[in-house]
């Protein structure tokens, strides 16, 4: 049928999912917005982000505006390997769907 | 967006997402057509459809026919969670080919 483990373990985790999920849907996200939107504690987004980084999955960008400010976005690998993810996501729905 | 806790951590797992799927196609599963098809080692697949037993998402059918012979099967609280799990799969795949 296909084959389970194309799935991504980097991406597949519950909680990087999530913030992959979110990465997808716009240029950059700030730590606290990510953490907002996914109620994940501060440790648990800072080590996924961490993880999803050392993958070269995630960028982190930062700024000195009023304040520094860190913004997280994806990489072309991150966005490519995301949209391979998603393919298996969809075989799965139409193999479960039947 | 949405709620990322309402992914099935009992289903997400990859290797019982496998499972899952492949007794979502078909009726019923011999454990040997389950291993092929997944790959999986006897001691994880004895686990995770233990796991998936015990939260009464599989059923186990004992038979002997020339021989014992052991199938599986979505009860339907399997199906149904299963059926809402592809739910939110299907929204992340939306959110995520913007």
């Amino acid at each position: 049928m296909f084959d389970f483990d194309k799935l991504d373990k980097i991406i597949h985790e519950k909680g990087r999912l999530g913030i992959m999920t979110l990465l997808a849907t716009r240029p950059s996200w700030s730590f606290q917005d990510l953490k907002a939107e996914l109620e994940l504690s501060d440790g648990n987004l800072i080590t996924h982000l961490r993880t999803l980084h050392e993958h070269g999955y995630v960028a982190v960008t930062k700024e000195v505006r009023d304040r520094p400010q860190t913004s997280y976005s994806l990489t072309d690998k991150g966005r490519q390997s995301f949209q391979d993810y998603l393919t298996i996501l969809e075989q799965i729905v139409k193999a479960g769907r039947r």
